[in-house]
């Protein structure tokens, strides 16, 4: 049996090649839209892409389920699990809707259906028997969102996205009951997760990229909890906001979405879209376009640009040709195919910044674009709390000509919020560097 | 904890890097001697690699110990167990030997040694526990070529290629004991071993990265064995002849070598040079230089071309600019410094080939380049025995104006062979194509 | 003034990028449909394309001048000269039709058009003048396919491509006319042809990328002619077939095409397509598949694949992933977007062949598949004659089953032959590998 | 004959491929120390680089002669004109020293040596004449540093970077000489000259790769002068400084280097080292290392970096990998390989501006580090004059506590200073962001 993992540092995702080399035949598991990868190395290894399979409607990342189908023609099983009306639609004819104990062969391989509920209400996981490496015993499960190393998936995603209103608890409760279920499969079994650390699809992912059934039974929180309301509670709490975009990708994983296709970016004729500046954050305070976002093109690109993203609308990059290139690439891998163009770097605005340690508390205007839990925690108390994923909606209470103080944890959401605020307007904008973390600390 | 493998298709080797995110340190596992693929990834992570640990003295790569000591002023951890006399030598000042139950700390992760002595006298593996991700438990072991998924390493290396008289069977006991100790381990560790399929460090290595305790206790024939006789019988039987750059291997892996520096190579000046063409077969045998080897660039290029080369003499390339420089850079992975040029290919001699099929079993000169044991299950009846591994220093008992046949199992070997004939003087050497495998065979 | 020569090598074709500093205005002449280079180049030197101009319709490659007007929203230039039922058809809002003596001004940069008619009857020259540099003389000549290093363009395509009746020989006059103007230019402009050695547009074109007017008079044969007939006998004598090819590069340059898209190849779905070899000889001669031609990927890719393509019709090609995707792109060039997916190499046919020097004059079935003008100065008197790019359509009058020996001059469109003749059925076909130049040498 | 123009953008610097393809051999002129450019262009044409000829020792780079001998074993021509003590020392064996008239043939190509002293005393040129190209009449000049397009070579290196005294003025007369004897060449052929615009080796290069005799007659100053004296004022007056590195690149031309290796950064072991800043201004000022100088990785990476380099101390960069290896080789192209290691960037200091039109003229401490000229045309009254060049060796004469303003004439030159400032212990600098330009402008 052939494995291998392939893990995206830009959405923190694992999809997986197994192939049975008795056959030829091999599956991709949770494919995402461009399927190049997988062809390649398939081929290396003499493999042909049979079959395709997916755990569950993925919020996060576009789902590469049906290019695949549509590209190399495989057979493809998603999950036939859960209510009808949340479920997949638009499916490629011959889709194989499967259910819990279903078995798929891959040539040799078996990949057992287990339903495993939680996350979404049809999400399925596969465990694998290597027959053709003589084995009867399983080796390891493709756990989806399900359970991650350190964790399991959220369950309020369908509620915060989608507005099913009050489903939060009910999924709650379900994932404990996948939870008890598990526990009954052996220690040895290796678990292969759809998400590493950094993903939104939970509260604290391991960076690990994968990990045993009996080591999370010992170190994971959530086998832990020692009945399910205590569960319920640990897993409903503190759940980050989840970012803008996951509403769209729930939406087109559902129900489909244009063939992934390379395009390129020119230099952009309509530059007065909204703009975002894709190089380093020092680079962009060393100097700006007026009005630009600073989204930098690193490993948390996508987690923080899917805050400000209307799927509707066009946008332009700033940023070296290369840098745009990949970053427009990258966007398709959550189905934003519309960057309109790219604009070079201007020294407009040199942004203005004080030290946490230099910040009196005495300052008269204060924004605070923490999440809710960080502002719960403590806050200056002059300060206007608006998160920074609202900014753009949200009205901001202060004379814009005035100097206005902006800050965050610790630097970053603040640096994104000053391009957002010279757009409200703002002429006098003052990021405090640091964050709240080092206010008033002689570090 | 911060945990990736890389796996090196050419060697079939696995290294790892492992950090501890709090402390920003990181520990390198069985390096190779270029050291840039551990620092991007490290950097990548906001990491630095302060550590670095081999399992064993290599005998199939050069290892990158040294390097990485010379280059990162790096921490050094070697086993100390062991004979003296087989063990390291020069290693750097402020090296570590370790012992069985030694602990290596890298940050808040601890790595603990355990002796596990059979594929060589001196190979240790590292028991990972991760105690800033909150655990007591140990998550996995690095194992070296003590324990692979599916197999465990060979013992006979040491006889085979630095002539330790009678030690093979001594090896195998001592694995047989390693094996046993390591059964008390729990199931649910990972199992990170140091190389996988296609490595000749063992006979029968699976194509999946990483495995389990328990998984390998059910389904690893080393386990299963009822006793110590039974076990080192099997374990010692049929290993494969080691291809002969082994033992510069184990040379330069215990004494030290070369830090590894990149080179170009060009045009050949003298080209009188031992001359290996790296193109496909196809390329080869549609037109190639009188007398040159074809080696192909591909996954078996090292294990092929180890059978050739000798340390002490620079050879030329035949192939694609780009190609050549790869290929160059790929034996440098051995410790081979010496291509000395590289020339373009040219249609001097178009192979003759019959297909197996049409074999009668009459021709008069018949050379079969296959290995011991193939040869020992079946061959043709007027057929000459010469592995193609010592093709180049063995007479060859024919007529070299006379048609000559050769074959190996299925083709691969003795297309190797028509380039040394050539060398030899042969002026009429036909290929069966699809080899012994299909002789006579209506296919 | 900045100045920039793009040759393309599989085009054998050259655009231009010429810009005002002090402006920033730049201006493309002859784009190619892909214009990512001319961007690059024009950004890294603080310049913006804001005019595009094209000295005629092409007939050898697709033209980029939608493509550019498309994406950048620049100025465009074509020819106003000649038969309008000949000329530019649904050219961009704005296009500007330019005509002799009129002036286009990019920046301090002065491009005068000077009416040359002959390879097409609407054919300009752009005559630079660097005002910005301070000059009011001319620098040089962009010639497009008037005026080459060493030969002029060919007056016969119009007939031969588009059925132009009768027009070869009035176009030859014309050419006539158009080079006597040119002398009166000072003999110290720079030639910059659209065309270097290689390209079908012209019979002797040199390798040397730009000349100038004074050099070119002495060296040219088009300048040494005594008269009009003269010249115009020695431009229409042997001038070789265009390609296929040509005829729907005159359509959709005159018309207009889809604009430029980058696009991926995967493994092919349906293998019944007409289906490339695009590795090297030897690799299709060492083993390929049944009725696959083999048109290497290399200098001359397009100049040959452009005799047996249907623009109507995709095709597979073979060869590994990289070189496939390449050539995909490469067939973009000349407008060819069908490419529908790669089948790895497989050894159902290894070549025969047999050396020129071996050819004994009476084998019974030879195909001679040279052109015209090579078959008339000597052939062997038993073959038959069909010109390669001709052998698709046309009935070859052997019996399939016989041996039927195929050549052509040097060995290369005889290998093209090959895979042809099998699709056509013939069991038993051997390649003259060193071509009719070496029949009957000992070499 | 084939031509090809190699244009290295970091030094502005032009070399020439020329091969004549009926014997398949080539010369290279002026060549790099790193040759694979070459190399690959004459294969892919089917080509040998069997000759190279260099037309002066270089002052700006590191001249690849001796290296193209020792790896392509070539016949080697440089000049055998000029005062001995000045000419080529340690030249590898069989070098052929040339003088005016003297021709070199390579295949077909006849290469005609012109002694055009005047840049240095050795300097020649090389009249090309294609004979395999049925010419007998030559078609361009190798014009090396003494002709450029719209400019003459400085005559001043050799006074200013190797003190030979008082050489300046003779030189200048030379030129006029040289300048004067090229004139009988036909207008018609062309000029392909050593550099082009940037290159600090003349005053007014163009950013035309190539140009005629008969153009440069008209546009070029050089050859409007009416008399030597007047011309020899014109070419002495206003050559800016020579950057530092000039004069080491003097002493390896004429004595010899090592060859060129490619190498690798590995991170900064010591950090103490003298340390670069590769990375964007922008970037810099936005966040950088105390002490460390910003030389952006761009066109004029090497013409700033020249000034600071001490070839006998290694240095270390800041900057991401990748750019950080590519001004490694780039500093090769100058003969300085001790780049030791590579820093990351760090936040210690947020660079201090002011923009130009906000200088009220009253500032206290005030550095102007412009060069003579731009100062002798007007400064501010307060402010104190040292040339950036020479600010690491000068004392700066300011308190390093008070507010230090510092600027140059647009930005580029100020910015380098702030680091620079830095390291001398200045705690409070200012950087006027437009310049001396705009200083009190309203823009």
């Amino acid at each position: 049996m052939f494995f291998k993992q392939f893990y995206d540092q830009h959405l923190s995702q694992s999809s997986y090649l197994v192939g049975c080399q008795r056959t030829g035949e091999a599956i991709v598991i949770d494919p995402k839209r461009d399927i190049r990868d997988y062809i390649e190395v398939a081929e290396a290894e003499g493999l042909t892409i049979t079959h395709a399979a997916e755990t569950h409607i993925h919020a996060d990342f576009a789902s590469g389920i049906r290019d695949i189908a549509a590209k190399l023609n495989v057979n493809v099983y998603v999950s036939g699990e859960g209510d009808e009306t949340l479920g997949y639609k638009n499916m490629p004819d011959g889709t194989i809707f499967v259910k819990n104990n279903d078995d798929i062969h891959v040539g040799n391989v078996t990949l057992k259906v287990i339903y495993t509920p939680g996350h979404t209400p049809e999400s399925i996981s596969f465990l694998l028997i290597d027959k053709g490496g003589g084995s009867s015993v399983p080796m390891g499960l493709f756990s989806g969102d399900f359970l991650f190393v350190g964790d399991v998936g959220r369950p309020d995603l369908l509620e915060k996205t989608v507005q099913v209103s009050d489903s939060t608890e009910d999924s709650a409760k379900k994932m404990y009951q996948s939870i008890q279920e598990i526990k009954a499969l052996p220690d040895y079994i290796q678990i292969w997760p759809g998400h590493g650390a950094g993903s939104p699809c939970g509260k604290s992912l391991g960076a690990v990229p994968t990990s045993t059934l009996g080591y999370e039974k010992i170190n994971n929180w959530a086998f832990q909890a020692p009945d399910e309301a205590t569960f319920t509670t640990e897993l409903t709490t503190d759940q980050p906001e989840p970012p803008h975009h996951f509403a769209q990708m729930k939406k087109i994983n559902q129900y489909g979405n244009e063939y992934f296709k390379p395009y390129i970016v020119y230099p952009a004729g309509d530059k007065s879209l909204q703009t975002f500046d894709v190089r380093t954050r020092n680079a962009y305070h060393g100097g700006h376009r007026h009005g630009t976002v600073n989204i930098p093109f690193d490993k948390n690109f996508i987690n923080q640009i899917g805050w400000y993203l209307d799927y509707e609308q066009p946008i332009n990059l700033v940023g070296d040709n290369q840098t745009v290139q990949d970053a427009a690439y990258v966007l398709q891998l959550i189905g934003f195919d519309l960057v309109q163009g790219y604009v070079k770097p201007k020294d407009e605005v040199i942004s203005q910044h004080v030290h946490s340690k230099d910040i009196t508390g005495k300052e008269k205007n204060v924004l605070d674009v923490r999440n809710d839990s960080e502002w719960n925690q403590g806050h200056l108390e002059q300060a206007v709390h608006i998160p920074h994923g609202k900014l753009l909606g949200t009205e901001v209470p202060f004379d814009t000509n005035e100097p206005l103080f902006v800050h965050c944890q610790s630097g970053v959401r603040s640096s994104i919020a000053v391009g957002l605020l010279e757009k409200k307007g703002f002429k006098n904008i003052i990021n405090i560097k640091e964050g709240y973390k080092d206010i008033g600390k002689d570090v």
